[in-house]
């Protein structure tokens, strides 16, 4: 499989890629805002294309072209205000969306937020965060693509331990971004995980075994 | 009919407010935040209920118990930040509409924004409130009510005018907030005007008319 990367200059998006350009199942198509980091990673061997996610579905679509699976893992980060919320969490997620149907490529991997299909249990800190997410997400499912929504709890940057939990509703919990990585690229075509959506911590099973059960 | 008026506090809102309780076909129910705008619009004679769009789908959708259609004409307004653009003009408006539905109130209303559904027209100043617009309007539309979704211009202060212009795309234009008010009161028992949406300025048509024709 051929996979799209949108978000590949990010922190979880950086270790989807690498995991992708060593795998020898699928190839890596990343997504980047300028050409200086298309450059980057040209010099490392991957594919790269330039494309905002503040600009057209049509050009986002045009970057896709020749990939069979989008992996959503971008976020305006928190550093930036809820303006950005509104404009990359939110609106960049639906116009990647509709970029994927745009262009025929139907699997599609969104990195979400643990419970963010669960108004009651948002974080109040974050909650305008979580209000993007949750209608991304909504989008998502509202769409016609194959998709899995894949809901992490606190990302921490310790080393992945391979060990998870994945279940519909998990109460809160924290997770290393490298198993977050693993997690999306073994879902990758992974059956039991079409077209459904479950949230992600640290726990005792071992990632393959954990997709294949929730 | 009986109208549950969502940001009963507002400027279009208190207009419509107005309105209702002078029609002799229509009665209304203010939906305020506090008790103390609840005790002001009973002392007017007019019936109020305590809800807020920050609270739960529950408790809103037990306000509207008894009313037959619901307005949308909250916002968050220009002096806060785009936080409460997600909390209230997407999160608030797609509980609203949640409401409604577990309520079985079936008729409802938006206040929208001219060229809500046009991401390439949007007012560049105001991009994060469009993309709030535009989601809101998506959920209201993707809902099992019988929906009409007004997307105003620029809102002026003049008196109205009773002359609008009303189409599916209007480049651009302005419209006094008194004659938004009057539209939306004209369409809540227009048919035409079921499950559809129209951008409005001010015009040269009376509102019954142009209500019946776009």
């Amino acid at each position: 499989m051929k996979v799209f990367v949108v978000g590949a200059n990010g922190q979880i998006g950086k270790q989807i890629v690498s995991l992708l350009s060593k795998s020898d199942q699928h190839e890596v198509c990343a997504m980047v805002r300028s050409e200086e980091q298309a450059s980057k990673y040209k010099d490392l061997g991957v594919e790269a294309r330039v494309a905002n996610l503040e600009g057209t579905v049509d050009r986002i679509s045009e970057a896709m072209i020749g990939s069979d699976a989008v992996v959503f893992s971008a976020g305006s980060g928190g550093a930036t205000g809820s303006d950005k919320t509104l404009l990359v969490d939110l609106d960049g997620a639906a116009k990647t969306i509709e970029a994927a149907e745009q262009a025929g490529v139907n699997r599609f991997i969104m990195v979400s937020a643990i419970q963010a299909h669960n108004r009651e249990n948002w974080n109040e800190s974050i909650k305008p965060y979580y209000v993007a997410k949750h209608y991304a997400d909504k989008i998502l499912v509202g769409s016609s693509l194959n998709y899995t929504i894949v809901r992490p709890g606190g990302l921490v940057n310790e080393p992945g331990r391979g060990k998870v939990t994945i279940s519909e509703n998990l109460e809160r919990g924290y997770i290393p971004r490298e198993d977050v990585a693993n997690v999306i690229v073994a879902a990758l075509g992974e059956e039991h995980t079409y077209r459904r959506s479950f949230d992600l911590t640290s726990g005792e099973t071992s990632i393959t075994e954990a997709l294949k059960s929730f």
